[in-house]
């Protein structure tokens, strides 16, 4: 057995999912008569204060339909350039939905307000529409940066002055809420529509609720069955995620302090190797060349441990704490990569 | 409790499938780490005679990444005019592959060879490249035909002899199998690439299964992602498709049987309303004109005795045969129908 | 020096035309500052009773640029199957609206009502949206039918029931107008958008206009600029079709006296060849397999004539009359066709 | 009278080329029928050492033709983020090519190596292709940096080695030929495909040319169709280009001491409001605010005196120099805004 790192989707589904599976009442939900997925969608809707909401495959998928709904073909959104939706997506944003992404840079998550302004495109025969900003949040799958309702709320209010739409990537929205202290609604609000996952921290395994006004959820359902992610009895799979969201968000805390554990161990092992103050929830950056090592001599070497981190660059690894890491798996990393270094 | 004749989708899953969910072995799949879905990709390729497969949320999703495979954008894809792929996906076939699909005729779900012939666009610097023949097997969803492996073989003949692929939509391929009493190697070897599902006859609550040559399935595990169909813990959705394919087919015989039941037993109340003749799988074509009635009327009267029937016309109407419908639900259809024909 | 009946795009501009290109005045047409652009566009738009016209490079440019602005990415719409737009503009439905043609048949140029109407999806969440209707007259290049301006009101009146736009197609209008002796604006006033081709008939060197609501018109320049169709001093171009609307019009007459003068003269020779009845306007269609002979040896022996006609099928040829093709031109054509007969 | 110096797209065309659009020998060029047509395409190529050359209306056009033939549907190019294609083509890669634009900053118009190497995404079941690396020489509309074949060279090296194809935006390639001294095949030789344009200092009306190797150029002129860039007796607007190409190139010297002698005179008013050491070729960019001025005040001050800037920005104003625009002309302009800044 090994003790993963790479990522917080690799988690295992607790023993009442895979009950709820067994249990799940379903019905065919293309024709509207699941009921479990309709409970899971009512429970969404109403936990992130928004009107509707409706159950996909995946982030990616929720993501890619959410641009199709706020676009039209040959429009302009605006992403941060360390984002999932610009990098990980296999270029969806302009193979699905025509639009050309506009990235920008940003400083702990955050854009600079200028940067966004100039980012957006006045009116001409030769400028194609800024159509959405898009937010991800937390922000940075190899950061994890909380962004706060203050910060949403700037972004959303220089889009809208510029009849934009704003949608939210929270793909770890939960990570945020934790980390900042804040209400789910809080970080919702300023978003025309946004998206969390079932899996990650809260362990699902599969499923992502894409959630926005009635008209947006209903225009989303007619897209999702375009690109084949209508299901029939889905509600094995919503089954799954109801107990995700009632059982699982409780304990994303430990994920967190685990993350802080790390960082600090690894910091006492050598400083150079992380920044301490840039772990806010359960992503852990690490930067072996200070210490004279490459990413891939230290990655092989922890393998042989049983101990997976994921390679991201060069000299560059990261580590993320889930459902299933405990503080002794922290430890143990820790002693393995000081093992590894020396 | 309805009896349920509107589509073979809305099935229950069997006890076992829901077994199989709760014990499935998991593991991120987006990884390729998933043992449960390997296995099903496995089984699924050899059970065709093809190098690979994978596994997909659906049937619309599975034939749209097969088309996005096997095309380039602007090409012409030739398909029948009753077909899935044509006319219940969405336009996906321009939304998703920006590919023009032309239509062809059939007779009882055959092409004619000229129209085959006739409908591949000569080289011209004004026409589209005839890329892809698109097959469906058992043809159109409100009749069923079974399509014969030498009729396949012949119109895969025409498409190699222009250098273009064959593709086949097999959403009811056991039925086809069923009711032809050929192996399924013997239906698959002429496609390039073909997909089945594990829903409708064989009553798994989600899946389809895309197969093909390594290397296209190796692209099409890329477009998945590109769509959002890459799913983690997919392994319990397997799982179930597992059970499907080793315990469901055997049992298509009786929906066929029940079909028939149901044919000639509206032929008896009126033989104008079925051309038993035409039913050949597990899909009864019902035409309530002659008997001076709207289709509407009927499926209301149906309703009020608890027995759903889909509508497809002014006059027409579609009965699915399925798991968990007997011939006892048969008889009493009949003889509902029969009672609001009076 | 060939007699070249295969289309009326080979001829050659009139000396009118070669002047005005020289003395034209002209601006930066990108920035809206062709004074000859704007005169063409104003005179467009008034001859046809629309708001507002736009200058393109050609009928296919037109066509796809009004279908862009008209629909949206996976939108359907319906078109004849003998059309310009589906045949022979290389896919660019779908590779550049992303949107599915669905074609139907015609009599002599003519939809069935039914057929519309069966053609245009009802709302669903598996089904596009049925967006436009696309007339083309006159109708099929290969034929030339022109349509009457109530039957084109027929149709966009079941057009305007559904909620769909009208597009016409109008390369030939003039030559619909001629043979039918109605006014251009009777045979613009149920399309939202409509273009007709500078060439052709009226033997421009290049350029169709695009015509519509000024809403219209100005997405549709944008559109021009993002296909490229954007020029700079194009006022050139316009002149040559200033003098094409005001010079040419007048002689079509000829044009349709000279293709019935043809298809009698074939009639002559052999009754089968041709249906004298058919030919509306400038095209002549001939069918040599009653005769005897295949399209290509027939082609090939008018070569040695110095008379060039256009194959369209086994059996088939087409022949269109134009400026620069005069009676004894005709009379030619046909002893050289009795000829090869022969 | 106005002195133009927004653009150099603006030049009125010279005496011979409108006589040469008078003479022109014309066929139907969607025929591959028009001499003059065929002539400036084998001129065009020989130029500049390939091996074919395809007319298009517009630098816009002939661009995203080369990323339409160069690419497939989803893919990701790298492209300079102050470049035409990314910025002024109205979404045209996302819209037309469905591909991704992957945006990265310039030093002087040139990439760092490291940022290239560092935009082209490693394969993975996420990423999508990096295919093509564009560049633009002179670089950026507002700047006009020539760019050396060496660097060139240099940036085809990585392209090369990540099997990506490199592609050549030169709508001012003969300015950099100019400012650099160097042979037009030196500039084109390390580019798969380049356009370049008639129009600008060249003065032509209208046109591009596409060039590259024999089959790209076969498939250019397909997509070529599919957009709507097909003419018929294209040769009119050819004649003006060989005009252009043949005559027009050696006053493009004038055109940079024209710059330079405004830059300088600039400078000799306030040396904070133009880096004469960027100015390289024909464009001059002005900044207002060291002088307390904004853009819109100056432009507007200068329109009263019968000159016409571009305004790019609060504070910024490009000026640009070419035909028909005389040292007397600069003088004038750079009096004009030494009055408005007092």
């Amino acid at each position: 057995m090994y003790k993963d790192f790479r990522s917080d989707t690799v988690t295992q589904p607790t023993q009442d999912m895979r009950q709820a599976m067994l249990e799940a009442e379903v019905g065919d939900d293309i024709l509207g008569e699941d009921p479990t997925v309709r409970k899971l969608e009512t429970m969404s809707a109403a936990m992130f204060g928004k009107e509707a909401a409706m159950l996909t495959v995946s982030g990616t998928m929720a993501n890619q339909i959410a641009i199709m709904a706020l676009t039209q073909l040959g429009d302009e959104v605006i992403v941060g350039e360390d984002t999932h939706i610009y990098n990980l997506e296999v270029g969806a944003l302009a193979a699905l939905s025509c639009v050309q992404a506009r990235p920008i840079a940003s400083t702990q998550g955050q854009f600079a307000v200028n940067d966004v302004k100039k980012a957006i495109r006045p009116k001409g025969v030769q400028s194609p529409v800024s159509r959405v900003l898009c937010l991800e949040n937390t922000y940075d799958l190899n950061r994890g940066y909380p962004l706060s309702p203050e910060y949403q709320a700037e972004m959303a209010g220089i889009a809208r002055d510029h009849g934009m739409s704003v949608y939210l990537d929270g793909a770890r929205i939960f990570n945020a809420a934790e980390a900042l202290q804040v209400d789910l609604p809080q970080l919702a609000k300023h978003a025309d529509a946004l998206q969390f996952c079932l899996t990650k921290g809260l362990a699902a395994p599969f499923g992502s609720m894409l959630l926005g006004s009635k008209e947006f959820v209903e225009k989303a359902k007619w897209i999702k069955q375009r690109i084949g992610g209508g299901m029939r009895q889905a509600g094995h799979m919503a089954a799954a995620g109801i107990v995700a969201l009632t059982t699982m968000r409780q304990r994303l805390r430990e994920d967190h302090e685990n993350a802080l554990r790390l960082a600090r161990g690894l910091a006492a092992v050598d400083e150079r190797l992380v920044d301490v103050n840039l772990v806010k929830t359960n992503v852990v950056q690490i930067n072996f060349e200070p210490a004279g090592k490459d990413a891939v001599s230290v990655t092989e070497a922890l393998l042989k441990e049983h101990i997976k981190i994921k390679l991201i660059g060069p000299y560059a690894c990261r580590m993320i704490t889930h459902w299933g890491i405990t503080p002794e798996d922290v430890d143990c990393a820790v002693a393995a990569i000081a093992k590894a270094l020396k």
